[in-house]
């Protein structure tokens, strides 16, 4: 009898505007046992938002306790107010049951879980060009240019952090760069390391040939 | 500018009687830019066999040549009669071309290759149970009773060597053998040592903004 297989941990990350969220969201459409992490936050539940689903919504006395505990494989602070994480149980209990786990996170996010969990898949996402990433930078129109210009600076830093990586996903066309995560994906799980279960099963198999 | 990609080296294979064969045909079919390796042999040209394409056929005074002077990446001899082996050049020549290969060898071959390869992604295929491959060995009706015993003995011994590999596909439904075989082949193309030019042009293409 097989073992129940162990899920895998997938970071999904990249520079700024590179489209991380549009590609994240439409690979959980397309792959319904896919599970995104639910993310902790310190910010207050907004119309809609459900606990549990949306985020685990925090106070700031609960998130840094869980930070004292070390119950986050990462955490930021954005512009030093609210508190974003990612919970480590809520993670390791989905990858314990069996299922592949997506964390879509930046590029901060994804070295410190990388650190913590190097077991999981890094696959970084990357814009086609940087014409192409400043394009959709200022398309987003809700920020000055000193802003857009800001952040370009550190799409740069970001995309250096490329090599640290495990796959490079270029996101040109959507559907591809959905389908290049997807077969990432399926290989992974062909990944000898994670097969020789299934090997020991076959041998022992012969015996009752 | 980017570089032109290197090719992949894929190594399919797996016991006698997994069906290396058939995977290895539809594979060729459904994807016409992947490349078999052509084999050198000493055996005798049949009818209908080219030069160049079906084998290298070569005297037993080439093939002889050839070993001594390393130009194969593995070889063996049949009975102790015909040579075969995987000429060298040939690969390392479709490999600067950018082309990805496929050498369908025996789990004798593959450690061969393994060894003085190893960058090439070894595939091995195994059966979706050891009574599936009875059967299979059994299924060809071209042999006696005690050579597919013989034969299903090394099949176990082939099996234990599955460790070595880097993937394991199971041949149960010959589509989603070869579907997984070319998800593997897909995601190896995004590692990420295989796409640093990528992320180095990126960068040198951001001065230009």
């Amino acid at each position: 009898m097989q073992k129940p297989k162990k899920g895998l941990l997938i970071i999904l990350s990249g520079p700024s505007g590179v489209g991380k969220g549009v590609v994240c969201k439409a690979l959980m459409e397309r792959n319904p046992n896919l599970k995104l992490s639910v993310s902790a936050t310190t910010r207050s539940k907004r119309p809609g938002e459900i606990d549990g689903v949306s985020y685990f919504f925090k106070t700031d006395e609960e998130f840094k306790r869980m930070i004292v505990n070390d119950e986050f494989l990462e955490y930021t602070s954005v512009y030093g107010s609210n508190y974003y994480g990612t919970p480590r149980a809520y993670v390791e209990e989905e990858l314990a049951a069996g299922h592949d786990i997506i964390l879509e996170i930046d590029v901060h996010g994804a070295n410190q879980v990388k650190k913590c969990c190097p077991f999981a898949i890094a696959v970084f996402l990357a814009p086609p060009s940087m014409s192409a990433l400043k394009s959709r930078l200022i398309g987003r129109g809700t920020e000055e240019p000193e802003v857009v210009e800001r952040r370009f600076g550190e799409a740069l830093y970001e995309l250096r952090q490329a090599e640290k990586y495990d796959y490079i996903v270029v996101n040109d066309v959507l559907d591809k760069a959905v389908t290049a995560v997807e077969h990432i994906i399926s290989a992974e799980h062909m990944r000898v390391f994670r097969r020789l279960d299934f090997v020991e099963d076959l041998e022992g198999g012969s015996k009752k040939q």
